[in-house]
């Protein structure tokens, strides 16, 4: 699934202007900043909950509406997950020779 | 980067079992699901503090952090980036038909 | 106001098994101690905007949040304030000689 | 335990300016305020983590936790805990003429 972060990406910033009465995304930046930082603090506690459950379909439900989230936030600053996903590159060297090294064993 | 999440979680599922005096992921393992999950709780609180803060390169750098923890708690439960990307897949239909039609555009 | 916290530990406990139709306390403990302790990862996340904002009203609002929440929490397990109290005094030694050597000075 | 929350302020208030090679509580103002915000955050995680544990000692200490590291911030702000039970009377009622009547019942 390599395209779904930057495809989910578009999305949001399509709708981030969209009408807020049609669009979750776009009444979420309609009422601004905090609203979207208390539902990223609001999904990290299911996150955790749904954890400590061990519910397998839960936790996968919690994390993606955290990510989702966090993307929503990031959509607000004009970033995108590229951005998070080269600073985790950036620490792991998953790309360029590290990457064929790796993919050669 | 559309492999970088996949490369990741094979990174993390390589250190889960690893020596924890020389690999992090490890000795949050060693320390266990609670230690794991109040990373992730901790990383949500300072993405949130960075938003408000509006500094872009630290809401690149927590958030990265959160998402690692993350996947540092999915790979506990055996579950990949790719349970979560599916899932936001499912809700915003982002493979197949509609991937293809929206290309079009 | 030194009754404030037992009198609303009193009040918690009686609208624990109240009609859920007519008390907010009745339908959190109604819905199950991970709706408690969703509102409590909220409530923080609500405080630690509130504070990053620097609004006093926010912030007090929000603390009360905060702590009332907590405390519909340490009911679901028989717990007090008193509890949290008596451990705090215990780490500060608040009572006891050290408490009256203070009002001396 | 009447005084516990105001003597525990006090302490708070004179260690805010201590040194804080040894006070805990100066060391994290000289950190400032995302410190311990990011403190009230990880706090809250370790509450909610506790709580789903039901280990009653561990949901004490982690409480105890949330609340002093809350009246951390307040103090930052030059807040007591008087004003959250004064918010908390306000709502609940707890104080004047509904607190006697409810005494003499």
């Amino acid at each position: 699934m390599p395209d779904t972060l930057n495809h989910l990406a578009r999305i949001l910033k399509e709708r981030r202007d969209a009408d807020p009465e049609s669009s979750y995304v776009a009444s979420l930046h309609k009422k601004g900043l905090d609203t979207i930082l208390k539902k990223v603090g609001e999904e990290a506690a299911e996150t955790v909950i749904a954890a400590k459950n061990g519910d397998k379909q839960q936790i996968i439900y919690e994390t993606a509406d955290l990510w989702f989230h966090s993307m929503v936030m990031l959509s607000h600053f004009d970033l995108t997950p590229d951005h998070i996903l080269s600073e985790l590159e950036r620490r792991f060297g998953t790309s360029g020779i590290a990457e064929r090294a790796a993919r050669k064993k």
